[in-house]
């Protein structure tokens, strides 16, 4: 994710940086000049056509769809939002609870339990860390922390990590009650949070595997197209040359909605609009550390 | 459900994809085609209407009414998707649950239980996948597991199949806490994973039985079809044979917004757009049986 | 509520079901009809209106705010849509709760215990029968099924009737663990089940009672009924006596939406797109008396 | 709250209720229409504006922002129903646990320990009373129903009077736990009801006390204002002295929604759309009477 | 956060305040209407344009974007508003809870334990105060009340300090209990209230480092900017000077609708919008010192 001051129109607007879909577009933005250039000369050189021709009043056809592309990629933009927020709100939720275990383990464990404290202290942390690499089908053992003789080269890669993380945080605790470390009421207060690595977990692979339907993506693309193949025929009439820029700035309205709803749609890559999980990871392994 | 990458327009824009739904609508596309060319001949060569017939402004009334078209669609597309979204959200819960209490039974169970071990193992992913086919009212005995002496011919499929899982993975946990395996806090502690299953199955249950009102599909469909039909008197005028392509892509784009719309909004299924239950029901099973 | 495939999209082009808007506005929409020709007629013979009368330009104003009337239709037609929603959600809830509190019971009382076990299996159902009878300001002792030596006659249907079931309900909960019959964590594990009925009725009251604020239903049939009514005045000029199915279409348009949102507003009673309560409860009732 | 049937057409188009927008916009409305039809009559008669001055096309401009100024009311209509809606959630939650509550303690609550039933049977509807007045910025001694030794001269109308009177249900509810009347897991069970009263007074100040942003009413009436003061210009020349009744009724439209959403974003006053928290106490009382 | 009275419309109109965007943009505006007069003088004086210009056909493009920039600009008003509900949510829920932990510490402890009830007299609105700070990347010892040993230079500022205090809230509660003071069911009890801290406050850092994604708000800048630069030119065509206040008014509505999401996206700043969370703090302390 950049991080970027949203007050400051001047570069906005101006600067065409890396993430700016002006940039991802130009080759189509360009070639659709030619297209729309093409159609322009084609109507006025040498088709002639005359005042009255019928190819005029394409356009009617542009503004009464007008309405309904429009409403296709606001419903695109705000269902590809609610994902990228929704994943937001799960790393979110992640940081609350790796912190509310570790403030209650540090409270429950007694100080002399050095060996459970050091296996929160680091296993909280290394499942931010596993959660963020399975999300992006890596494995990275320079970012697991071994604790409790658990080190990353046990971990079985080829099932799956944070399950396997989960699992020993869900041991330890079931097996302190055994021992009488910890009373039935004190297991049942950090319940919910040693259960909610794997819900949130589950949810991160939902927005991940799912997305838009198929039919959606496929129709949304169709429309687009023949939208702006079809609108310099009717423009060209009304703007001659002008009809360049003007199809070209539409295209671009149009095509960056459904670029940046692709690209906002799964949240957890390493895009520039991505949610910075690398930098979560690395708070909650600091704040962890700072209270275990 | 398709695997597809979004970002790849080529394909999208020219392949016709089994899922499309150009596909689907093709023979009606023809037929409004055929339709549009009769109007616009009858208009130009039977009824040779005069350049200042009233005809001419029918057209006013469509782009009065695409407004509200265009938002029944929008309103349409946004309730079925939001279906769609929520039996998927269901799904991913399913998943969570079953992993949550795989993983909770494998830190309660002793290791010599191997008995109640081998019920959850063959229980928790039994439930997803009679699940999956009583949403499609069949029973598949070939993808149940057989344990704790319940085998797939016990099961009375006259009655609700997921109702007798869900009571044999609660049963087995209050006999648990009965003979002391389990205290009850550690009960408690699987409470919420013990229930969610049967609020999944009526939530599912739910989607599944209940489309949108009936007096807004009919209505919906009425407002497209006389749309639809009363759209080319009013460009043929300005349109001439142009008239053809342009009510057929009209046509297109409102009817497959409601086409998938139809689709989706029961996902449970097979079609194209359905969501992978099968697989989901793998996938349990694969961690499942990797974790107990 | 109608079952129905909404894939049929012929039947629900030209066939006239009870429940279509068509037939509860016929006598309406003729009623516009004789108006509009009448408008159309003053116009074109009596007043005899020159080509450039500002008449013609009334339709300005009716484009200008046909903006503002979709969008409060859009927005009328959402919120009477998440109430029929969410008081699907919530007898989804209580089919849930119902069969989670049966199989819990099941599981939980000695099955030597006949007299509470015929209690719940009697109980549970009694109160989702009792609730849509409750919705619908009606009492139907013939389904009641007596038990515990609650009957019928029993109950004072001058007072709050589910309130009276869940009192048993939950009295019979504390008293089985008073007597030592379920501890107290085996009682915690059902208190949820035990208090959504209570939660659920409350929420369908709520959705009953409140229909959307007075200010809103007042001001949006005013303005739709101005609306029809200066129409022609405009379109009369421009379409002859086409105005006639001219806003005839529109009306139907704009009435059907507010017809059909005011139908589902309140989901509890009778009418075709009702909810199907009265099968909800009968479904409860199977169940339970399945499992239990 | 006003109750009505939403059906009966008639009535709502031709009477003018108390709550009619249409009263209470009235002056502002022969205000509008006094200016419109001096700015006809200064083009027509006055200024003699040729046929083809620019004056004209100022129509342009408002058919412009007709979507953003229609965008931005649906925006300020949907943001102050959601309140409203909230509002009645809140109550309905109050109505849920009040009873909840009183069925628990009847179920809990030995027969003999007639005080504290007395308690609970007074506090709890007190508590509904206390939080309308509250909200009210009121206190009403006479809605005060004394039990327990407390009696509403008791109670500090300076500080925070629901507080106290949770303050009430919570300190007995342990203090019966630490006498041994209740058990630990009983005391849990009723929890969620008692730490409820004080979320729900919470969320209601919340809404009571949060107005939408300034920023967006100050904007928003500015906006409506210059809107409506120039549309006169470009609508005199094509209309003429039509353009009263139109600027009218373009003014009605879009001042009705931007006061209905005033109105209704604070729902706890006594304006004709407010909820019926008067009947909502009434019916706690009433309900928590017969139970306990 | 403005105190303001919602149905004064005179003030709004016509009174300049600081919050108000006209201020804020009249550098822009002033800037835009010296653009517009240049243009339209450029059209009218130097090129000299035929009535048949093509430069007149330029309206047809942005009244075709203009219903994209209003759904974009709807959309972006919705999101910002759902954060800024969010973050008022939130500080409401702060309320709640710690309005809930005293009322129940206050039931629980023992009268003769001073020293615990004095620490949860001082550290729950300690922690509003520092939850406040935090947000605003400060620290403010003279907001702190020292309690329990713990005083403001204690602290490590460095690190971070609504943790520093939740993990004081939970040692204690966790302590209370290991001595016996507190049982394991009350205990449970308060376990929501005091994890719910640091759930909030992970829930405002979201709110507070997530903007909208970098690509809608650089692709939105860029819209509006080149949307308002080319609206002259065709508009110029039309009407001549009055360009220059038409051209500004829309620049405003477009550019106001953009600067009021920015500024109420991040809703913990001290802007005029932003919530009045000093106030919430001291109403935390004023509560809290009056219940324990």
């Amino acid at each position: 994710m950049i991080d970027y001051n949203p007050k400051d129109w001047f570069t906005f607007v101006f600067r065409l940086h890396k993430a700016d879909t002006v940039r991802k577009l130009l080759p189509m933005i360009v070639a659709i000049c030619l297209y729309s250039g093409l159609v322009a000369w084609l109507e006025a050189e040498v088709w002639k056509l005359s005042d009255d021709s019928r190819v005029k009043n394409i356009s009617m056809l542009h503004s009464l769809l007008g309405f309904v592309i429009s409403l296709l990629l606001a419903f695109r933009s705000n269902s590809a939002y609610d994902r990228w927020w929704e994943g937001r709100k799960l790393w979110g939720s992640l940081v609350n609870n790796s912190r509310n275990l570790a403030l209650k383990m540090n409270a429950l464990l007694p100080e002399e339990d050095r060996e459970s404290r050091q296996l929160y202290r680091a296993m909280i942390p290394n499942y931010a860390f596993a959660l963020k690499n399975h999300l992006r089908s890596q494995f990275k053992p320079e970012e697991f922390v071994a604790a409790g003789g658990l080190e990353a080269q046990h971990l079985d890669t080829t099932r799956h990590v944070p399950n396997q993380l989960a699992s020993v945080l869900l041991r330890r605790a079931y097996s302190l009650q055994k021992q009488g470390v910890l009373t039935g009421e004190q297991l049942l207060s950090v319940n919910a949070e040693l259960q909610s690595f794997t819900d949130i977990c589950g949810a991160c692979e939902r927005i991940l595997k799912t997305p838009i339907p198929f039919s959606y993506s496929v129709f949304l693309k169709k429309f687009i197209f023949f939208y702006v193949m079809t609108l310099p025929f009717g423009l060209a009439f009304s703007l001659g040359y002008f009809v360049i820029p003007a199809v070209a700035f539409v295209f671009f309205v149009l095509a960056s909605m459904e670029l940046i709803a692709e690209e906002i749609e799964n949240p957890f890559g390493t895009d520039a609009n991505d949610l910075p999980i690398d930098g979560i990871s690395q708070n909650i392994r600091k704040h962890v550390e700072e209270i275990l």
